[in-house]
């Protein structure tokens, strides 16, 4: 059964929703969890007859929800369909604006190039691109992201916050830190290596892409890419990274259902965002210190030619990894993090 | 006469450049100046017949170039065309990449917009988008910036150099310098208002708008553009911007051949950029502290919400303002500065 479990959503009143009649019957049977709801308080609460109720469960049985139905009851979501599209995730978003306008694609190269397309083309705040399939997904400096067909969330969503092109690496932070909580509320208590990479077991299980398009002022727009290792079976890794990645499923044998990971996510999202728009970095910065795997570890990072050994002390109020190397206080902005001592937790 | 007057160009052997027949002999007759050039010597030099060489010749002034022949002589250059396209510009480059290639318009909505999408698809470091006239020109702060057709320079550069997007702001201050020294050759000694504005006598005369596309660790691409005042008239002006502007023509009295300043200021903008990429900002900073009005002033600076008042003493290894207010000295990244005394020199 592909529900809630332990996965909680504060979900928005559907009615103050812009839904569709279908998405409004599934986000009234999603709130209503294991109880059944009335057929007559679905028809008062979308004043439709309760015929047009009816039909309405029965298009959605259709596209492969499993809705049970008991003449003195009503009715009960049993099963959603592992797909990622607006049908899917509307009812489940209690965010505002990310989301809420959802580009889905069954296949795609990257979604961070679609994004930045739409976002060039205008599109608002918050507009994601979901692709079932990503064929020549981007990763942090230039390298491949796999992502096989519905096994993945591989997103991409524009943001337009009024910050200084110096700033976007915070945003970077910002969904290191949603990842990690949204994993750990699913089973999977991630953590987060500098800057970007969540891990699970110490192998990679989500990254973070931001590209954005700037003046040297101020941000034109930022695409925020996210990808999440959910479902995906050990062969479906290229053999030269089964050794660095995993996937919820591999690490805990647990199949997330994709939609409602998203949703989550999004919304944890979106809170993370509002908080630091509102109140700065600081939040977030600490947020990150408690869920990163990287701080008071003795690490060596590598940054194009060079190679600095130390141990990693802190991140400063703009993301960059300080780091004690020989008594010195040294400020990384950039590089691969390779940790040399196992973390005693 | 469209002729070099006080730019002088350091040309490259035109042998060595894939030039066309007609833009090898625009580029030795530039090379021989106020000297005429011998048909015989530029049949040898081009590998072609007396009569092939005639035929360029006339062909190049259908084109609008005057070309004296003197049967016992030779040719020399009386007249270039005041246009931007590639057989004006190629024979006057002394660039390895800067306008190599060049994409011409007679009429764009933005040189930037238009040298953007051309980097999306794959342009090359160096290429240069030019128009005559420029409709919806972008300035700093999505501010307008006018540009009549035929009267003055509107070009965007695409720059691949390899950095990180923090570094980008200092692209805008090589540029600066450059445009600051190419006007000063031109006759115009130009002064830099931080960080970008190119001012004659207290009045802005060009502008510079960096634009990126970039993730957080790495620049993908960089679009450098340049707005000059050459030849403007104060008509060409709206009147709101009049006391605020001015041109080369209008403070010098001075008509600018427009090809050529555009090569000077290519060539000594690749110079800059080589200078930037071996030798990091040291030379740049220096050579914009020496061109610069703001420093030692007494200055206002508006950013967003925030007025800060005090006197401008350095900028430094990043670009930023650095501000004595109060006996404080606080770094400002970006803003409008507005100077409250005369510079006494």
């Amino acid at each position: 059964m592909q529900r809630a479990g332990p996965i909680s959503l504060t979900t928005v009143d559907p009615a103050e929703l812009e839904l569709s009649n279908e998405e409004m019957i599934l986000s009234f049977l999603a709130e209503g969890g294991a109880d059944f709801i009335s057929g007559v308080t679905l028809s008062d609460k979308l004043g439709l007859s309760r015929t047009a109720v009816w039909k309405h469960v029965e298009t959605l049985r259709k596209l492969g929800y499993g809705i049970e139905a008991q003449p003195s009851r009503g009715y009960r979501l049993l099963k959603v369909p592992d797909r990622l599209t607006q049908l899917e995730l509307s009812p489940l978003l209690a965010t505002h604006d990310l989301g809420r306008t959802l580009h889905h694609h069954e296949r795609l190269g990257s979604t961070n190039a679609e994004a930045f397309q739409l976002a060039q083309a205008g599109a608002f705040h918050g507009e994601v691109v979901i692709a079932e399939e990503q064929t020549a997904g981007k990763g942090r400096r230039g390298r491949a992201w796999v992502s096989p067909p519905g096994k993945n969330l591989a997103m991409s969503i524009v943001l337009r916050p009024e910050i200084s092109p110096s700033r976007a690496p915070e945003v970077t932070l910002v969904a290191a830190v949603a990842l990690a909580e949204t994993l750990k509320e699913a089973g999977a208590p991630a953590r987060i290596k500098w800057p970007n990479d969540v891990q699970l077991d110490g192998r990679k299980v989500a990254g973070v892409l931001t590209e954005l398009s700037a003046d040297t002022e101020r941000v034109h727009f930022l695409v925020l890419g996210i990808g999440v290792n959910l479902n995906t079976d050990a062969a479906d890794f290229p053999p030269e990274v089964r050794e660095l990645a995993t996937s919820v499923k591999l690490a805990r044998a647990l199949t997330v259902p994709r939609a409602l990971f998203a949703a989550a996510l999004l919304t944890r999202l979106e809170a993370w965002l509002d908080t630091w728009q509102e109140q700065g970095f600081g939040p977030v910065r600490e947020a990150w210190k408690s869920a990163s795997s990287t701080l008071g570890q003795e690490v060596l990072v590598r940054a194009d030619a060079k190679e600095l050994r130390g141990v990693a002390e802190d991140i400063d109020d703009s993301g960059a990894l300080m780091l004690r190397v020989d008594g010195r206080l040294e400020r990384v902005l950039a590089g691969d993090v390779e940790q040399l001592r196992a973390r005693k937790t």
